[in-house]
Parts: C-alpha cells; sequence; structure tokens
C-alpha cells in the first residue's frame, strides 16, 4: 500500500513515502502551515498516495481528526486537520498523537513484541502502549501520557498545570529548572549528566532524583500494562551508559516483576513507520477519516 | 454456549451454570480443594458444560494456565488448574485473575463500554482494563495492578514486600494499620469512616489520607488508559456518599481531563458473569487450555 507518512514536530516536519515496505524520498522541513505540507507530500509521491497518516507533536482527539493544542505549533490548534488536508488531497488522512505512533512503528518495524510500553525521555515525557498486539489508543487517542503521572502532589509545578507529574521532575525541562533553583543557572539534561558523571555532588543528586522518580512511572507502567519489555528511546537515553544503572536498580525496588529495558533501534525513524502504518492499524469502531475531494461530501 | 463459571475468593468459592445468557443454580461454598470444585461444577451442570471459566483470585501466569501464589489459598500455589480440572472434566478450563474477570463482566453484561477502567476499594485494591472493547490481559494476564503501583517510595510497607503501594495507603488493611498506629487500635475501614462521619478528628485525617491516595491512583490509570469511564466496586465503596465528593475533588485537582467515575451495578455477580465469558474472549494468540480427557493428550 503506498502511503505517505508524516512526523510533524514543534519545529521540524519529516515527510517520506512508505512503498514496497520501504521509506523513499524522506524530506524535512520546518514545521510552517498546510501548504507547505501539501506542497511537501506532493514532492514525495507525485503521483499521489492511497492515504496520508500523521503523527502529531500535541494533543488530539483522533477519534474526531481535531488537533487540541501544542505548545509548540498553536497557529494548528482547533484545526480538523484530516478534513483540511483530505479535501486538498482527495485521499483520507490519519492523525494521531506521535508518541502512539512510535509505538505502532516498533509494533510494526521494531521490537514487534505482542505487549509492550513505549517510553520516550527528552524535553518531556511521552508514551505509547501495545497490548495484544493492538496499539491502546484510549476514548480519543490520548492514552500513555507516562509524563503527566502524579507522582509528587506537593511536587513541581507542570507545563500541563498540574503539580508534580512525572515530567516536571525527571525530564529535560524539569531538569532544567531544578539546576535553575540549585546551582543559579540552567543547564540542559546534557550538561547535568556530563558533570554528574565529573564528580558533582549537585548534578549528580538531580540526576539520581531524575532516574528514581523516572524508575517509579516506568514501574507504574509495569504494574498497569505488564509488558513483556520496557522499550525506551529519546534524547536522555542517549546517556544510557552512565543512567541506565541507576534506573534499573530502583526499577527492580519499586517492582514485584520488572520486565526488561530496551533501548529502541529504530532512531528518528519510529514515527514515520508508525504513521504509515497508521491506515492499517486504526481502530475499526471508529469512523475513517472522511475521504474528501472537490464536490464530494464532506469537502 | 454452556459454561460453568468459577469464581473463586481466599474463603468463598461461587459456582453457577450459564445457559442461554443467565445464570442458574448459584452455588457457594468454602474453598476447600479441587474434589469438591469438580463436585459443585457437576451439581450446577449436571449434563456438562461446554467449558468452564474461572476468575481467580491471586496471582497466576493465565497463558501457561498456571497459579503462582494467593496470600488465602496457599494449597493452590503452582497448581496447572486448567490441566487438573481439565482432565477431570474432560472439558477445556479457562483460568483469569478475577479483577479482570470483573472487567469482562462489566464489557459484556454491565458498562459496555469501549474503554474503561474497573477498580475495586476493598481490603485489598484490584483492577481490571478493557481497551477498545478487549480486556488488557498483559503479558501472563496480570495487568492493571492498581492496587500496587508505588505512590510513596518511602511509605508504609505493603503485603506484596515493596513500599509505598497504593494499596499499602488506601486499602482497607492499609486503614486498618495506620487506625493501629494512630488509635492504639486496628479499626475496619468500615469503623474509621463511621468515626469520621461522626467527627472524630484522626479517623477523619487517616479517610482524607485514603481518599487522596485512591484517587491519586484513579488519575494515574487515566492519563495512561484514557478510559471513558471509571468503574469502581469493592466493599469500601459502599460509603460512597461520604467518599466519593473527596475522591472526586482530590482527582479533578490531579487530573487534566478526569473521566466520569460510576459506581458498577452489577454486585456480586460480576465475576461469574466474566468467568462465563472468558472463553469467548480469550486472547487468541494464547494457547487455548488443553481439552483433555482420559486417554487424550495431555491428560
Amino acid at each position: 500500500m503506498s502511503v505517505v507518512a508524516v512526523d510533524m514536530g514543534g519545529t521540524q516536519t519529516r515527510v517520506a513515502h512508505l512503498a514496497g515496505g520501504r521509506l523513499h524520498r524522506r524530506k524535512a522541513f520546518p514545521t510552517r502551515d498546510v501548504d507547505t505540507l501539501v506542497a511537501a507530500i506532493g514532492a514525495v509521491a507525485p503521483r499521489g498516495p492511497y492515504a496520508v497518516g500523521i503523527a502529531f507533536a500535541g494533543a488530539l482527539d483522533m477519534r474526531r481528526g481535531r488537533i487540541l493544542n501544542s505548545p509548540n505549533l498553536r497557529e494548528w490548534q482547533d484545526l480538523d486537520l484530516p478534513q483540511e488536508l483530505g479535501s486538498r488531497l482527495g485521499r483520507p488522512v490519519y492523525l494521531a498523537n506521535d508518541a502512539s505512533c512510535a509505538a505502532l512503528g516498533e509494533l510494526t518495524r521494531g521490537f514487534r513484541a505482542r505487549d509492550f510500553a513505549y517510553v520516550t525521555w527528552s524535553t518531556g515525557i511521552g508514551g505509547g502502549f501495545v497490548s495484544g498486539g493492538r496499539v491502546l489508543w484510549g476514548n480519543t487517542g490520548m492514552a500513555a501520557e507516562v509524563g503527566h503521572i502524579v507522582l509528587r502532589p506537593d511536587g513541581p509545578l507542570c507545563d500541563c498545570g498540574k503539580h508534580g507529574c512525572l515530567e516536571a521532575i525527571a525530564a529535560g525541562a524539569g531538569i532544567r529548572r531544578l539546576t535553575r533553583e540549585r546551582m543559579g543557572s540552567a543547564l540542559s539534561a546534557e550538561e547535568t549528566v556530563a558533570r554528574a558523571r565529573a564528580g558533582e555532588k549537585v548534578p549528580a543528586d538531580i540526576v539520581n532524583t531524575a532516574c528514581r522518580a523516572f524508575a517509579q512511572g516506568l514501574s507504574i507502567v509495569s504494574e498497569l500494562l505488564e509488558p513483556e519489555v520496557l522499550l525506551l528511546g529519546g534524547g536522555i537515553t542517549l546517556s544510557w551508559d552512565y543512567l541506565g544503572p541507576k534506573v534499573e536498580r530502583a526499577l527492580r525496588a519499586f517492582s514485584r516483576n520488572a520486565p526488561p529495558v530496551r533501548l529502541t533501534e529504530l532512531g528518528d525513524d519510529v514515527g514515520l513507520y508508525g504513521a504509515a502504518a497508521l491506515p492499517e492499524h486504526w481502530p475499526e469502531e471508529w469512523p475513517p477519516p472522511t475521504r474528501s475531494s472537490s464536490g464530494a461530501p464532506g469537502s
């Protein structure tokens, strides 16, 4: 099946044409507007795709095809992207959360386990779950919000408005805040880990706190999902040689039967592969996206 | 389909014959041994069932059909119950965790939503999840262990050996421990709630702590599953008129989009209905239980 896969992040959009099971003619460009996206899709699939799958970094209602909000993509807010793009292309457009798409990419191209949890540890913390060989989308496609489980009710304020979310303690943004508070200058996660490795006490404390909270989050995911494996991705896991032993030790303390932890091997393409698999893996109980074209109903 | 449903608890076993969509000839008796169970199944289905479904209160490996352990059912430990019972009856025997069976009962007979989380609040805290119209069993059937998510890493010791599990803080056993520590005598959850209602300060504190922790647990379930509804059951929810407002207020503080909370309406039969639906809802990727009989392979 010929599909155009779109991985739309806060700053960058990546587009590729999937045909014969492979990604062709990858294109990357700054995320802008629908016109730019239409042009890029035309460039990677000049003879037209059968369908378009989009992995989107932000809150959305997958069932209704609507973007709710995204911190870095305000101009797309409240947009019915499947409808808007579908009417311009005359093709069905499938839209889903980027972390769940990554799990779908792992299901179809990567780890291929029947039950696993995919968790990204980066500026934020996101997740995608696969249960019984299917992505666990949730009621509107916003399940697996691992970064927003509340671990410390009186903990730091999260960007989402709640206090003590895992993300506010352990993700890049939380580490940056903690370094500012305790060291006077905001450091990236990478820099904080580098200083912890070099033996500085405060950065080491901050990293240990983050690892413990991250492990607590993983243990909760394990108790609730009972995955066969925990698959990790995201920029912070690039320091897994240093962080891994700390996370795994805490994970064992918080768990009765901790599943094995693995790092994803699909790299940056995981979201594109997941987006490409959306048409085939769309929940059968949900209305399919409108295949609109000029003059057709719904355009 | 004619099925015998078994709901096997730590002290009591209930058996019924499901035919024409209804439960017939319910029998309840103290949980004892396989002989007693075989006799009860024979009594409720004299002409023999097509299959047997068992909801079991304890840890098990559903995929291999093996009981791992159960605090109150030690004599059943390490038993391959489907094999043992199946060879005596010459029928397939399906075995699953009781809380997931309750969710299956709700799916087929009760709330019937596509995505929901069922949580029991009682002496312990258990759960069963339905996602996309299917029970989320997990890798071996032990998913949805809501009671054993760690909320307070330096909190009270749980029966499971970990510290700060939701169950150790908010369930009946946790409330009993807290009343013993803070009031000098161990009170049941029911008695503690009665004293809190009457205006006693320490019981009111303990109840508030339990409600807040329970709500934190529900909020975590919501962020990870995005259920359409949270369905609650179990003895402690009998005091929902008093506890409900406290739990729901805290749930809103811990959640971005808290789903509605409903109390289950199926009552005690929810586990039997779930057990009866096991043959039809058994994960297709798992080996079916051996249909053994004397002389047949596997007996």
